[in-house]
């Protein structure tokens, strides 16, 4: 029965596909697959008891303010906590340039509703994060998508692409989603630079650039830029670059915590979008994580999962070499949670991933993270989740997979 | 100094205005006025130290879990709490009716990204929540408001108003935020009928019906249209209303926890716009409500919750009677948190406001909550925060603001 909302339904004019990753996730629930599809951090590593004996701490101590309406910036305790750890990286902000949100998917979601208006085009990595595509359709985005190689974004197609007038560029310097790439120092210094004399601003999503298994950390695009607007950084942060970054993989996704950082302008401008999209985020939930991360905890936290995601990639590369056909090719991450596959040219890999999941093993196919098409041959493998004797198990189900398909 | 995001703003196409009530609260945080403006519930009827030991029984049995991401339609067994809960009160529905939102704020930001397209109109009563004024702003929305009355919207004008084309009509049919008046069975009959015949679909919003002191429970619109579209009510709900409902107001608006309860099909499309949103609620919290909740306690608590606010209204019932000059007229709401009160016609309230903040009382001015204009000499005035004592010197300083202002 088609009910009134239906008819309303089909006059929207919004786009919204639902998450091709989220729906396999339901799939790969079943008990005897493997999955490298999901983006899932390792249950593992959650700091259960930590988090518990927090909780306890803020309910016993301060139960009632937990449990009440708070503001929509943020509980004040955690965004100063955030200025303080952002230092650490070389990030000089004060508390008027940190929002918290309910995951950085909410912070994608109140630029979206800030700053696009419909046609609007955004330019992207190709490959990109899907969950970005996923908020920005709601706003009738178009995109605009640079090729990238194992340093980041490719110079000259940037360039050539930020020629058409872009409304932002989004970029995902550190072990990006999908691919694991990072975008090294010299590209990072060329993007600001490129970004100043076209004038378009950039969002910098950094989910992962805490969980680095080796080599250097390399400046935040915001730190640069921040240099760049103003040479002795002795100001809070006024440039143009919004930078994002998360609980999600220090400590927990089922928090729904993450940061937002921006020029205070802009904060104020996504505060009042927050207002009318949830109020604020669960006191209770800030108030907790403040109080595991208040005394050092998350630096000692991180080294655990830096040595379990190490030690997951280093299996899942060694996997790939042993089981993978001839002609298969693969990123070696510097950290974060996922590799990418790039198949000979002639595998379509949503048709592979049928023949995958007869033998129990699931990815992503890649074109789904190529908003301008492309990328048919390619796969995002998680390497976070799954524990060693299962990536070595679901590796040589994938190299049978992809032998079947050839 | 203005950044490229500063530009980049000044070019959208949204209208988004910081919530007065919200920028009110921060103001009325000094210790020594007495605050009727928000609508915060009373802390202490916040359930903390069942909510504690829930936490760790969840923590301590499914940590992992609850620290995990979870699907974005919410928690199953919250899900399937919320389908019995809804049958106490004549909602016949299942799971597939059911999606978990971070707030009610956000059920209402998720169905104006999912229906309104730019310029579409609204259909809301005269004074309405300036809350979904405030999510729908976002999508540049219009409104048709329609004058109500001691018992609900006037039927006269809401059909002269259906016959103007509005998307869907937006009602808060019990203890109404702000005027804490209530829809009676006769109007809402009307309604739904007046809706099924001009093909519009109604959202109905209801936070607080289930904090009734007095009189008789009476259906809900939903249940009312489920009558109409299906005499019988033997199949899952799949008529022309959106429910929405939260924990804030029974539980406590710290957990950021509400549901909506629609068809099927408009559940679906709510659910690609979450996952675009926030991905999911916080799993933490989902499990450690339904843990409060299963065992019956809500019911036990929400009568508490009654008591302290029926004391409180009748306070400040007594209270107007004391204190307010001749030609002030208030509501005598049967439930909820708020009161309306209507001044003579030559008060301007937003102008009265400087003189109460001078007396050390604040209340939010009535004209914000008509978004076509009107109501410059009504306010309302929220009964639930306030101790009883602080409620009698806080109206007694209105009358005295009131009366120095006429």
């Amino acid at each position: 029965m088609q009910t009134l909302w239906d008819q309303r339904y089909a006059q929207r004019a919004q786009r919204m596909s639902s998450s091709v990753i989220r729906e396999l996730l339901k799939f790969t629930a079943e008990p005897d697959v493997i999955s490298f599809a999901g983006g899932l951090p390792a249950p593992s590593v959650f700091p259960v008891e930590e988090f518990k004996q927090a909780a306890i701490r803020v309910l016993d101590t301060d139960g009632p303010n937990a449990l009440q309406y708070g503001t929509t910036e943020g509980y004040k305790p955690l965004r100063e906590w955030i200025v303080k750890y952002s230092a650490e990286f070389g990030i000089n902000i004060n508390i008027n340039n940190v929002l918290i949100t309910s995951g950085s998917q909410q912070g994608l979601d109140l630029i979206g509703k800030v700053f696009v208006n419909p046609g609007d085009r955004i330019l992207v990595e190709a490959p990109t994060y899907l969950g970005a595509i996923q908020a920005w359709n709601a706003y009738q985005t178009e995109y605009i998508s640079v090729d990238s190689d194992a340093n980041g974004l490719k110079i000259d197609a940037l360039e050539a692409a930020l020629r058409a007038g872009p409304k932002f560029i989004y970029v995902l310097p550190n072990f990006q989603n999908p691919t694991g790439r990072t975008t090294n120092l010299e590209r990072r210094k060329q993007l600001v630079t490129l970004a100043q004399q076209y004038g378009v601003p950039i969002i910098e999503d950094d989910p992962y650039g805490k969980l680095r298994f080796e080599g250097e950390h390399i400046p935040s695009v915001l730190t640069l830029d921040s240099k760049y607007a103003d040479p002795d950084c002795k100001t809070p942060y006024a440039g143009n670059v919004i930078y994002l970054s998360t609980f999600s993989k220090i400590l927990a996704p089922g928090l729904r915590l993450a940061w937002v950082i921006a020029p205070e302008t802009v904060i104020q401008a996504l505060v009042k979008a927050k207002q009318g999209a949830d109020l604020n985020t669960a006191k209770i939930i800030q108030m907790t994580t403040h109080e595991v991360c208040k005394n050092g905890f998350i630096d000692k936290h991180i080294e655990i999962i830096r040595k379990v995601y190490r030690e997951r990639r280093d299996v899942m590369l060694r996997c790939l070499e042993d089981f993978m056909p001839e002609g298969v090719q693969w990123t070696s991450p510097q950290g974060g949670l996922f590799l990418w596959v790039t198949l000979p040219d002639h595998i379509n890999t949503t048709q592979l991933l049928k023949e995958a999941l007869k033998e129990k093993v699931a990815f992503v196919p890649g074109e789904y993270f190529f908003p301008c098409g492309g990328g048919q041959n390619t796969m995002r493998l998680n390497f976070s989740f799954s524990r060693p004797e299962l990536i070595t198990e679901g590796i040589s189900r994938l190299g049978k997979a992809i032998k079947n398909h050839i």
